[in-house]
């Protein structure tokens, strides 16, 4: 039996009774701090115009919803919106060791597929695990390699998203090999964007989440794929990976809960900048220095956090500051947070923090690349003005496994989310939040926002 | 200016005015020959399982059409059912330097725009140039590298496709830029279907117009893309190309029409086996030999097409016969062509087709390997049973720019694939070639069909 076939069996044979008590709580915590990220997209460029797309192309009702406007629509349009809008703040979770964002484009195809199929909210979870799992371990299947070119949470979470859909279509061992086939081959998306502050991030997982659902119901239907698309001679690693390695694809299934390893984020930033700034933040404290003590941070960083952040020097967009180092760093260091708010508010338009951008570096460490992608250790050298030397380090960037959001934080950050866009009112959210810990007794997600 | 910024603005430039006569025509000629393909398809599987995910996914009705069933639906889904019909009789055009399919992904796209927008026959015409210009530099662009993981046609097809459309929208310079960068990281498709015989081909043309398609429509809206997203270090050629050529994107352009260097295909079957199956047809005519008299039969071809052709040995469908170097020279050698009907009723059950595929072997040959993919050439090794030793050797295959198809052999072929699936009556046919052959002077293309 391949790889992949071990992968399919145990994604046809996995159901409820297998999960533990820890996962399916951390499914519905994921579940949550997704529907949060999707919130605070509400009216922002570009989601009115995927909304737009939705309305002129798909129907003017059906059984799926839009998070950000609430219409109906089938659920290929929903998935496309939903995966579009949840993706956009830079506050969706992130698997470390796949760099897999799998939350944007695993709920928005699931929750489109259960409300179209009348499914439970535990089926949804079951789906989501399934997703998440299969997900992981094909992002890290194909390495790093492919994370230096291709937005792994564009192609692998294409794969990602079929997967939970599959799970909602009951497939079985056969079917989920096909649906590997129909999904990998649509998998596509570049980094290239990045450069030019353009639109694609939304546009990548929008695909994604829509693209794995047609994958999904076509096969329903009965369309074939290639049955060996992640590890053959013309597949998905021997196209787009220098470095795959088949065994990742089946390694512990059912033992190893690959969803538990999931980080939330805190920052409201690219998941690459966490472990410096936490670093520097617990540098700050401890050292109890202000930014105006600081001459010069260098960042001690993994090679893809050069290959992402690298390209932004002076950013020209709330969103590319996210991407930026120095920028991330400067929020930390003037105002103590690098929140929606501070983004939105400070990123761009304040001296002190721009000022403060130009004071940092990046550079490449050993040991920190050595660790990466399964552990993100933060280190940070700061001068002072006074001529010190002072080193920070952090093992656990806030929001990883080893150091992660409790339910009263998560629900801190809903209500920030969904406030930050006008989302929800403060009674609202706290409503959705209540839904959200309820998921696993909700018998049918039809209608469920 | 870039070889991406001259490309876009001769796209933004080119208007009606610069079509010289015999482009127009062979347009009319290539969109008439596209038509046909789609019509073949009718009920035929997988095309069926697209028509019901348009139906449940899109709008009960719209302003563009679906060639196999007569709906009305919105472009997006038009674009994508149409896209998938048009390619799966593999009796649609080729060019041959780039190895794309251009009309199988540009027409279903631009057809379903300009019915959307109301455009003219002549508007559709220009867009559709557009889209082959684009399509075929951009092709050539990725190189021979590309192909052997990729299938250009749905990967280069994406942007093809989205040129077309974003021709219809009046695109300007700028706004093909973006349009690129959207399309171009969407771009997907991967060989590994073809040794299963999986029907992912059909996803692939469906995928790329939809999703070109969708690229212009949003682009339209204010949807920004990577700048550079061919020939940047994160862009289409970094991740998926190991010889690409920047300069292939703009040469020539306005003087040289390689949208006429496209050829008509003759065969039903890969167009890798076509210069073989002519170099054999010839020399069995000229030598006056049948099937009876050939003890082996050694075809001497590019490496190319043992890439495509090479996995398949005993082909288990009649779309994989089609790939079947063995079968599609058996049925030249024993029925004296290779049409859809023969493939049908003969490929996979007549023995004396099967027997003879065991008599066909592939070999690498420096001088064919050398000139492709500018030139096609058939050169083939016959052995009889008698002893003998017989050359066959062609330099253009039938349908080749320089051995094209005459009005009356397209109107021919159109009428043998229309009857094939029933889709049309000759009459009924005949009617749609007038038509077609009056596209220029049709006013608006709504409810054309």
């Amino acid at each position: 039996m391949s790889h992949t076939q071990a992968l399919c069996r145990f994604l046809a044979e996995l159901n409820d009774t297998h999960l533990p008590e820890d996962v399916l709580a951390r499914t519905e915590d994921l579940y949550l701090d997704w529907l949060a990220s999707a919130l605070a997209s509400q009216g922002a460029h570009p989601i009115p115009l995927f909304e737009r797309y939705a309305q002129k192309m798909g129907p003017s009702s059906g059984p799926a919803q839009v998070i950000v406007n609430g219409a109906s629509t089938s659920a290929y349009f929903a998935a496309l919106v939903n995966g579009a809008s949840s993706h956009l703040v830079e506050q969706d979770d992130l698997h470390n060791s796949s760099v897999l964002h799998p939350a944007t484009v695993v709920f928005p195809a699931a929750l489109a597929a259960a409300q179209d199929l009348g499914k439970s909210g535990r089926d949804l979870l079951l789906a989501s695990v399934a997703g998440y799992e299969a997900g992981i371990r094909i992002g890290e299947f194909m390495g790093r390699s492919h994370y230096r070119i291709f937005h792994t949470t564009a192609t692998v979470g294409t794969l990602a998203a079929a997967v939970a859909v599959g799970k909602l279509l009951d497939f079985n061992q056969e079917q989920f090999i096909n649906l590997l086939g129909s999904a990998g081959t649509q998998a596509a998306g570049l980094w290239e964007f990045l450069r030019d502050a353009a639109d694609s991030k939304q546009l990548h997982t929008a695909k994604a989440a829509a693209d794995g659902l047609l994958a999904a119901y076509l096969t329903a239907e009965g369309l074939t794929g290639a049955r060996n698309i992640l590890e053959g001679d013309q597949g998905l690693a021997a196209g787009m990976s220098s470095d795959a390695e088949p065994s990742k694809l089946s390694a512990d299934l059912g033992s190893r809960w690959a969803l538990l390893e999931t980080s939330f984020k805190f920052h409201a930033s690219c998941r690459h900048t966490h472990p410096a700034a936490d670093a520097l933040l617990d540098l700050m404290q401890r050292e109890r220095l202000t930014a105006a003590d600081i001459a010069h941070v260098e960042t001690r960083v993994h090679q893809g956090a050069i290959d992402v952040l690298g390209r932004v020097t002076v950013p020209t967009s709330v969103h590319q500051a996210k991407f930026s180092m120095g920028t991330v760093l400067g929020l930390i260091a003037v105002h103590g947070k690098a929140g929606l708010t501070e983004f939105h508010e400070r990123a761009l338009t304040d001296p002190a923090v721009s000022s403060f951008r130009d004071k940092v570096s990046m550079t490449l460490d050993a040991e920190v690349d050595g660790a990466y992608p399964q552990r993100w250790l933060g280190r940070v050298t700061v001068t002072t003005l006074d001529g010190r030397t002072l080193h920070g380090a952090i093992d656990e960037p806030k929001g990883d496994p080893g150091n992660t959001l409790s339910r009263r934080e998560l629900a801190d950050k809903f209500q920030r989310l969904a406030q930050f866009s006008g989302a929800r009112t403060p009674l609202e959210a706290h409503a959705l939040i209540e839904k959200v810990w309820d998921l696993r007794n909700t018998a049918s997600m039809a209608h469920w926002l």
